[in-house]
């Protein structure tokens, strides 16, 4: 007789639950999990090796706890790139952003209280929330998948949530949240509570327009949470951060894992801060590309989401998953989000752009006759 | 105005809390946070230094996000050393047992459960429950540090706790539980609940009996958590590892998040379990100098708690936190724990220890006089 999951004392809640990701399968071009699709540079890859054996000779003790180089670093680049200056005291860094916005949950959501998100969103902020206790609250979002404000603001005033999401640009639909939008669900979220508001900006270097870190000024109740993963094209090293209040970091030191954040995790994504001009570069490229993919999609016929990300969401199709089915056998994997009729590609190299083009070009002529 | 943490909308029981963690002082000898104090050897960190280059040329695409090469070398450390054979799929692995712990109470503690464990002990099973949610019981110990296994029985019995954490050898008070009181707790366990029984094994390469790990054959709710900070003197790069049934290792991938484990973290522990035969070699050397601090405290007049681990607790003192000071002003720096007249010193190199015997000799020739 076989034990399985449903033998073993788990909480109720988990019962019948599979684990969250995206399908792995070997396919020849891969536009699924909205990866850079450049490798490192061979000199960052160099830079690597040396501060990592650099790390790995003091390996035996534990790592900076409070990762004070790497905070410092961060910070930099966001007062670079983020318009508004910042120190170490405002930055924060966990195992992938997805650690930092659990730290955020496990800080200011938990067992009875709750957070909002506007679906469709990053579906992680839902599972996080439950891997947390925290209640979650599927807040609406607008047909053409913008925020319907007046709606969000009524949600928040409605149902109180301690946390409110706003990812920007959204993942899976690829729109960025304006900032009065933001401002005004900030204020919304004061009034009601008050509570934090996590700006999730994972896929900002790819925005047409700014990132919202100077809504931090003034606001100890904003967080912008950031990752490595996607401009600096290190999704393998599982690095996020988040931008607040110096009081948010203070906080969040309550909750963290000592020395959460490996010595080897350190060296790597130093090394990679120090080439982060080559790394934008490829950035621009990814822009220019995903701009052709909106371009093309509604030249094919398709309908396509604004796309301020590294991916674009398209459609309509009367049955997605037959679409996505479709796509793979012509040897390109896009991603089936679960929105009803669009799917989701990542921006790749040109080649691999120029076959998911063929692909859906060919599904459509299909379907037209 | 300085806004600070309470001015926060965090969670009430985290009001007036301080963040975990060891002081890190500058000092000559820290024998403190029980590091191993040997470096890797040269041909290791070169080894690291080759296997994370290799994994940074594709450290764009995300990593294996099931660990699968990882787990497959653990399970044959384990097998090699821990006297019963495993697979890859009774391993489970995490950015340090700090991880694996926070895993396994998401998903078997959590809102509305609790878990017991038997204090003095290691004092992050306590804050870990806290940070999940799980409540926590302080369950007792003998006067000697042993468990009292009447008493504890008595506890699960009446409490009725959904997880019981066993760790042996136990930190910071250094002697293992025997596998016959970890049975007849699992029995109590089942009885009352049942329940998942989590034995800690931490420190266990340095015991003098054998790992618990044999004892997961047939019992589903039982799992032995291990770590690579200790034993394979990788404190810096944060791999704890679990055993356990099969179901167990699907049930935490509910909770985990996606890809937890960075490419250089994988590649940096497959490094290092290529050279297990040399890093058990300093395990031999450590286990001598533990021997002889435990004879060399005695001969000077100090009560030792028998120990399986690196590390030493020692007593009595009138005032732990004074003597602790007075050792520091010697230059060395030991660990305070909070267990009344006791302090504890992790074993470091020879000289390292001599330092540490030559301080506490004329601690007690001084406090004798």
């Amino acid at each position: 007789m076989s034990i399985g999951i449903d033998d073993l004392p788990v909480r109720d809640e988990l019962r019948g639950k599979s684990p969250y990701g995206a399908p792995q399968l070997d396919v020849p071009v891969r536009l699924n999990t909205n990866e850079n699709p450049y490798p490192l540079p061979e000199p960052l890859v160099e830079r690597i090796a040396e501060r990592v054996r650099e790390a790995a000779r003091d390996l035996n003790r534990y790592p900076d706890r409070d990762a004070v180089e790497l905070r410092t670093k961060l910070a930099e680049y966001l007062t670079k790139t983020g318009k508004h200056r910042v120190g170490a005291e405002n930055v924060w860094a966990a195992n992938g952003s997805n650690e930092v916005i659990q730290q955020l949950l496990q800080t200011f959501g938990g067992p009875g209280r709750s957070a909002i998100g506007f679906e469709p969103s990053y579906s992680m902020h839902a599972l996080i929330a439950r891997g947390t206790g925290t209640g979650w609250i599927a807040g609406p979002r607008g047909e053409d998948f913008t925020i319907d404000l007046a709606a969000a603001e009524q949600a928040i005033a409605e149902q109180r949530p301690d946390v409110v999401f706003v990812t920007t640009p959204n993942n899976p639909t690829g729109n960025a949240v304006p900032a009065q939008t933001v401002l005004a669900l900030y204020e919304a979220a004061q009034t009601a509570k008050p509570s934090m508001v996590i700006v999730d900006e994972a896929y900002v270097e790819f925005s047409h327009g700014d990132s919202l870190l100077p809504l931090i000024e003034g606001r100890p109740n904003l967080v912008v949470s950031r990752t490595m993963s996607k401009a600096f094209g290190a999704a393998g090293l599982r690095l996020g951060y988040l931008a607040a209040h110096p009081a948010v970091v203070d906080a969040v030191q309550l909750v963290r894992l000592p020395y959460h954040l490996s010595a080897i995790t350190q060296a790597t994504a130093l090394a990679a801060l120090e080439h982060t001009d080559t790394l934008l570069k490829y950035v621009e490229q990814l822009k220019c590309e995903r701009d052709r993919l909106v371009t093309e999609l509604r030249a094919i016929g398709y309908e396509v989401t604004e796309s301020d990300a590294n991916f674009v969401q398209f459609g309509r199709f009367a049955d997605a998953q037959e679409a996505w089915r479709k796509i793979l056998d012509r040897g390109v994997l896009v991603r089936d989000n679960g929105v009803p009729g669009w799917l989701r590609v990542s921006a790749g190299t040109p080649e691999e752009n120029d076959a998911f083009l063929d692909a859906v070009r060919e599904l459509k002529k299909e379907q037209s006759t």
